[in-house]
């Protein structure tokens, strides 16, 4: 089956509004989840509504926060999402560190008690309609991830997004995880029964896992080895720990417990160029980098060279993305389960 | 030959104000070029004193620069350095970014016509006196990384530096390149006639290449493949292209060439933990992970369960380091042909 953006949007906020979400902020995360599949990141796009819609039923997310700023300085601010969906808490803290930014050269914001926010990229993208660069950092939801030489999973993927504008070539735009693969992907492989490259995960012997049905019993490898581990810990301290949020021991596994408040935090940094001179001056800068490292040569057999986010960017103008047999039946479920007219069904 | 931090920087101090910089210039250089040997950074120590010395002396380096504030807004601002030594220039862009952060919460500062500044830690680090957080991004003086799929050396080792300070336990300081192995890394193996491991460099055809003296010839691999290409490209877009510095095709190799300004950028972000809360509670926080970490399971084999910066907060207690030969030859001709006392003679 395909599914427009319209009709992905609509299916996904009417399942937030049944569970007690109101409907703006029902809207609102419905629009980042098509967001997210259009863009290409199905690990955090439709596919996350089961397991959203689930949380929320047994409590384990509140439907209607008070989210709210604790902490201010001109620069800086702390939000607190009061166990509200990631989306709107991270929707608030970039807005508020645009508004900062414009009059500071820069600012950053974290969020504490916040939950998933979907793919890292999200936020840092809406600092582009502004002109602005952005940096994000997150706290994952499960930890999968040891110490460089440990069996102990006391880190998550935690990820970084970069954000930079440019003039008439599309944005560059880094989403990553510090891992090798991003557990999303993982799920993603688990949901096609496909099986996973060796490289993105080892079990308890060292040795490569590429079933991604027995993913509980491995660990995902960090890139560069202890490099991966050594942002892993750092994203994790400035999304987290700074913000008086999970980290470490006190990361909740999400996957298993639908109960207890993650405490999850993000941390997104926006930097306004017009501070640092002429800003169409830098976007176009970005243009020459980009169109130079495009058209330099290429290792033989490749067909093209990609700059970060340009892929996402090509995707993003689909008027349909396919869903996958397992999801679309996962997803009628959901709508029996709640009473709402099915993917399929919608316009 | 071993040598003292008192020696190794009077050395180096006497080098600089024998090529026309102010005493107190040289002596701050000279400081941090020390701490750099002592934290393990041999890489970006007392081995590029020829190098730095040589750029001086053809005209590459002003060694008396009006280092000065071009741009600033409350939490920003971005340096002039004036072609001068970039350990003055990124001296001096610290000490405005944690000034601005005690009064923001947050402040980022950039600097274009800069120089080398030595491994990317050291400033950072300066922001943990203050009991502050802080991170480094920096363009890299030449250019040895293609983008992803490419064979054009149009990237360079583009580093990020992340410190976070604890209560009892050593900070955590992240200084890494974006590619396996930093290019210092590979000079140092050159240095004393080792071969480098299979995987952090590569010749045109794809092969492996493992011979440092043979590493004009070769490309650095990027840490996960695309995603280290992107880290480098992005960090090298903020650090650079973003304070109108050198980025991409415009990066001078200050390995082949002494006279032409590089133009470097970098970017230093100072966060104040006090404006999060209570500082102390934060750094007791980090504490508890760090001690998690070191303290969890390993991996067969494993004698220890390091943190990022720890191994460098040890070596940094020494009191002498060790100078190999060939490093002691090339310091001692530096030595005659300025006149000045070699490293060996002094206390």
């Amino acid at each position: 089956m395909n599914a427009s953006r319209s009709a992905l949007s609509a299916f996904a906020a009417s399942a937030f509004v049944k569970v007690g979400l109101p409907p703006e902020d029902a809207a609102t995360i419905a629009g980042l989840i098509a967001d997210a599949e259009f863009q290409g990141s199905e690990g955090h796009g439709i596919m996350r509504m089961n397991h959203y819609i689930r949380r929320i039923q047994a409590g384990g997310v509140n439907p209607k926060p008070n989210i709210r700023v604790v902490e201010e300085r001109a620069a800086m601010a702390l939000v607190d999402g009061d166990n509200g969906m990631g989306h709107l808490v991270m929707k608030r803290a970039t807005q508020i560190a645009i508004d900062k930014a414009r009059t500071c050269g820069v600012a950053w914001v974290g969020s504490q008690h916040s939950n998933h926010a979907g793919p890292a990229s999200l936020y840092p993208r809406m600092a582009l309609e502004h002109g602005m660069v952005a940096l994000y950092f997150a706290v994952g939801n499960a930890n999968h991830l040891p110490p460089w030489g440990g069996l102990d999973m006391l880190l998550s993927t935690n990820p970084i997004a970069v954000a930079i504008p440019t003039h008439e070539e599309p944005p560059v735009v880094l989403d990553m995880a510090t891992t090798v693969a991003a557990y999303g992907k993982v799920k993603t492989k688990a949901q096609r029964g496909e099986t996973m490259p060796v490289g993105w995960m080892i079990d308890r012997q060292g040795n490569p896992l590429t079933d991604p049905k027995r993913s509980a019993e491995g660990l995902l490898l960090p890139i560069g080895g202890y490099k991966g581990y050594g942002l892993a810990l750092v994203f994790g301290l400035l999304a987290g720990t700074l913000n008086g949020a999970a980290m470490g021991k006190d990361v909740i596994d999400f996957n298993a417990d639908d109960v207890t408040p993650t405490n999850t935090g993000q941390a997104i940094c926006v930097i306004d160029p017009a501070a640092f001179g002429d800003p169409l001056e830098f976007r176009k800068r970005v243009d020459v980098v980009v169109r130079d490292l495009r058209e330099s040569e290429r290792m033989p057999g490749v067909e093209r060279i990609w700059l970060p986010g340009e892929q996402s960017h090509l995707k993003a103008r689909r008027s349909e993305t396919p869903i996958a047999p397992a999801l679309q039946k996962s997803l009628d479920a959901l709508a029996d389960s709640l009473g709402i007219s099915k993917l399929g069904e919608r316009a």
